[in-house]
């Protein structure tokens, strides 16, 4: 039996330990896309203590301790800090087998020098231990950051945002960790949405140009990008609730748009070409500027209306699409490749089932000039397990090339979880390690070390263009 | 190399083995989802021989005969006992792989003592000392549930069934097992289907009041549902196609009602329309009760019309649909969720590919005052094999809480299936075993032992009550 | 760790190695499925170079090597035989987990005594030698089928062709391999496609008779039907985008085809009902002349349209089809049941999520007179994969009897394919001795012998009638 979680964990075979060990591990990070605040690292903020650095806003979390039937006022209430972590510690034993458990393990241990296995009976002993550690300087969310190893950071930011931090940070000479904001303009695409109208005016403010019609929009969103770059942005992000596409939908855009704009409510074809348009036209303009364009899609978000109700967005209450979108997401792909206008891609779907074609899919329109130019991404969400990560790598093995891949990002708003890419990386090395144990590849450590170099760190560097 | 199916089966580890050595064996069953006849239970029957006891209603095995290409005489025709256990075991031997394969010879060892193998070569000896032993009383049907150590069995009831088996035993004080019946309304909601009229008509006369509208219906449905708990019911159960919703449903549905019983053929929305109402009201009335539903859905039944028309249904002739139906399911639970009147629940569909959407969608229904209130069933009909339940336990621990989970059912037509209690917990505490063998849990065997044996038994025990 | 490739490659246990090494290995090959040249095999042609052989119309390896980046004009363009070598050299060692990797070693091991693993360093030296090789006689196209123990294979043809080399090698007293031709009228039912109207034409002039009336095409087909029946056909081919089926469509396909004979374009349900009614008329004919209909569906073809205006069908743009069938399927199957018409059938769809509905729907079909009379076909294409296989064989067996199974066949362009049956004999052994290990089958190895060399061969042999 090994011992839980000892330097050896998940890597089950002497050359998944020696390419973990000999070659991942000392890696530095690139955490390409994750929703921490910016206006924290400008700061550099400590964390109050382990239920505010745990618990303050990880519905993965709030989700496993509802399921043990506890009073949501004691996980996102008014319940003392204290009570909540106790609530944390008594479910947590439970969810084996989840990703969660692993999580706050490996944080215990490499933020905290914890070894203790958190439950019941060690939560005063875990709770003093931790907050004591918080209130030392080199728990800072930038110490954080630099014991992480981090080299650069991608937030998520919504084209309107001044990133004022960002440029902050960037004139900093105490801080050179590359933190970059990432253009996510789905309010300016989701028509569909109330308020609509009321970004497009902000979107107007800080264009600084007037939207009447759609040429306007894509102007102001040029403007905005433009701001982006300057501020050293080169990725955006898309969340789909799925791939959609319309023929003629760049020809119908311009009349939905103004239509909207009169206070019409849009039909459901509409919306679709309505977003259709507009991600060939940002496309483009991704591709000229040789930016990457991140796609999420596939979420159910806010199923439960009486908790929406109650606590708003992003509190653990989606689910998993199932709507079918291969064919859309081909003729929108295939529209913005038939025009060279299609950017470094990557594709994340949140439905597992979706492995297969979306690796599949990869192939048809990879091109000339490097290589993986279109993504597969890695385990996104729910797909953020060790199954997940297993399923996915293999597809991609399956259907194209494993030695391309951009490998990990966290997606996560707490800065203690940069040791997911420890994580993944250990799920990798074994993944390679069985398949020479067994055999399947030739026991070339040298080639292979470099490989899960760069699956950890380098592809994604250079996919990015950091390297330049 | 294991020899074949030694006392540990399954149980690749040496922490495998103590869980289910010490902890997972010793428990009682409660096989709360089944489709035993109570009148059989009632009346203490015995079963006339193996081929009436395995062979006389079970589609799983008549499957396996006609893919060997068998007449179909020699399985539901008028061939002898004799030819047909002959034409199974001459079957047998080639699916291998398939549950049925294991599920025979478990049967064999812990009913009969018997550890031939099955095959042509076998068949008269097992033949001889199959039907020796079901000739004793040990073998009669009450002792056979006896000597399986099980306390709970739920039967499936309709809800114009006069229940009088349920009630002969509870005036039975030599039978102390507990039966209930399990209310499932379908035939009162499958509007489209021929005869429904006169179901009506049946359920007026079981009810004592006449159903003209819908408030009639549901007012019988509700005199129903108490004359079932009367007699012990705690559970109901569905067989939806698929989860749909309509939004306005409950208006629209008395409508429809009305209509459909004046003769016209309802439009097919209109059929879900109506359904998604009276899911929604049954939902009020079994959470009101605290009450389990339970919902099975993604069977295409009766696929193949020549042999339905010949042999009925339940012979062997369904599928698995693939119709994508997660939109709607999570309306209509969000629906029950709104009101306050979504039941404890479990949600069971027949595509192993929902496995994980239902896994997530789980955590965001969820609620206070139970654990794991939302359930996802465990594999169900096509999916009661090693890898289904490897797959759905999987996707529970990865997106929801393992600890919470109500195990297995038989879901099973035979008074000799309740060794798939144990090839389930054989499953179960290899899993578990194996993530502490390889360092992914801490060897707390005390904690992991308790675990495995309220899956096994306690947590669905606890779910319906019956601790009460 | 096991050597690279070793004799017990894909092996993991004894039981496996036995069962490989003692039954499957030595059978000889029904490839009954592929896309190989008639006329290369009549005329006996050489390779002229490892270029030619493994890149010329390899789409699988042009999407590996697209992946890494290469300028197309080094994969299909005009760049010489040696850089386009080179570049697959260069592009191969990343593709780690890739079929393409075990298929390229298991060609240099198998027909050219090469040990050595192929990347950029090797290149030349790989080079040389195959090319040297392939200038002997032994490797001449009728010398690799031979030295490959093939007894059988069928290519895949139009209706109107005229099998002139199908023929002329029946005629050649100097070639004993059963070289058949496969009866595929895509053509004759894609209404839809530009030019339908044109091959319409050439099939009235194959079959000698005016087509005006879909009783004509019916008559038509018959012709060619029996035509190809007199050169040895018993199998056919339909590829679909996906499985289809309209009430009445055989009472409304004879007037779409007038329609669209007329010029007018169809709609999509039209072309739904032409295709199902079409479908319905050929089982009857593959019924009665007890033929093999398989049907594979589920690809979503030329979806990189830029690159199909330059390259062509076939040419690495191709992608996995979503779109749910199962209800279709359904009724499509139940009408050629219903009338007795329903031939042997093997189904492959090129979605893995399709695999339980697949293997669960056969059993619905299956009819008596022969074991497994329809078929689950073997992982096609994307699926042609170790996890694609072990996920096809694994459901077959959870759902079906993989004793029936049918096996392997390429689905390639290339003579040097044959070796992906031994990478599936293995894959097999495997899993079978897996089980054995495990202690999941009895250790009976001469039955479980008897069954790989059935699946390795005899099966398709008895299935199409080779053996009569």
């Amino acid at each position: 039996m090994k011992p839980f979680m000892n330097e050896d964990f998940l890597l089950d075979s002497k050359t998944a330990q020696t390419l973990y060990h000999g070659y991942a591990a000392q890696m530095p990070i690139n955490d390409y896309h994750c929703h921490v605040s910016p206006k924290e690292i400008a700061l550099d903020i400590s964390l109050e203590n382990i239920t505010k650095a745990w618990l303050g806003g990880d519905h993965y979390k709030w989700r496993i301790i509802r399921s043990r039937g506890v009073d949501e006022n004691d996980i996102t209430g008014s319940a003392s800090d204290r009570v909540k972590f106790q609530k944390f510690a008594e479910a947590l034993p439970y969810a084996i087998g989840n990703p969660i458990y692993h999580w706050t393990h490996l944080e215990l241990k490499r933020f905290f020098d914890c070894d203790l296995v958190l439950n019941p009976q060690s939560a005063d002993a875990v709770w003093e231990l931790c907050n004591k550690r918080l209130a030392q300087d080199s728990m800072s969310v930038r110490n954080i950051i630099r014991k992480s190893n981090v080299n650069h950071i991608g937030t998520t930011d919504d084209p309107i945002d001044s990133l004022e931090w960002h440029r902050q940070m960037k004139a900093d000479p105490s801080w050179d960790v590359n933190v970059i904001p990432t253009f996510r303009p789905d309010k300016a695409m989701n028509i569909e949405k109330p308020g609509y109208a009321d970004y497009i005016e902000k979107l107007s403010k800080a264009a600084g140009m007037a939207i009447n019609k759609i040429d306007d929009l894509y102007a102001a969103l040029v403007n905005r990008l433009d701001y982006f770059a300057a501020v050293g942005c080169v990725i955006s992000d898309h969340a789909l609730d799925y791939m959609m596409w319309a023929d003629g939908c760049e020809q119908m855009a311009g009349g939905i748009f103004e239509k909207v704009m009169k206070g019409e409510v849009p039909a459901k074809h509409e919306v679709e070409a309505f977003k259709a348009a507009v991600m060939v036209f940002l496309a483009g303009q991704y591709a000229k500027r040789n930016w990457v364009m991140q796609i999420h899609y596939g979420a159910s978000r806010n199923i439960n209306s009486a908790m929406f109700e109650k606590l708003g967005p992003d509190t653990g209450f989606d689910g998993i699409s199932g709507h079918e979108c291969s064919a859309a997401a081909y003729k929108l792909l295939d529209a913005m490749s038939k025009g060279g206008s299609l950017p470094k891609t990557v594709l994340y779907s949140l439905n597992p089932n979706d492995d297969a074609y979306l690796a599949a899919t990869l192939s048809a329109f990879q091109s000339c000039g490097m290589p993986g130019k279109i993504q597969h991404g890695s385990g996104w969400w729910f797909n953020d397990t060790k199954t997940g990560m297993i399923s996915q790598m293999t597809n991609l093995a399956n259907q194209n090339v494993l030695g391309n891949f951009i490998g990990m990002l966290t997606d996560s708003r707490s800065f203690l979880s940069y040791t997911r890419h420890e994580y993944f990386r250990r799920i990798l090395c074994n993944l390679i390690g069985g398949w020479v144990e067994n055999g399947e590849y030739p026991n070339d450590v040298d080639f292979l070390g470099q490989m899960v170099k760069d699956i950890s760190y380098n592809n994604s560097v250079r996919f990015l263009g950091f390297d330049k």
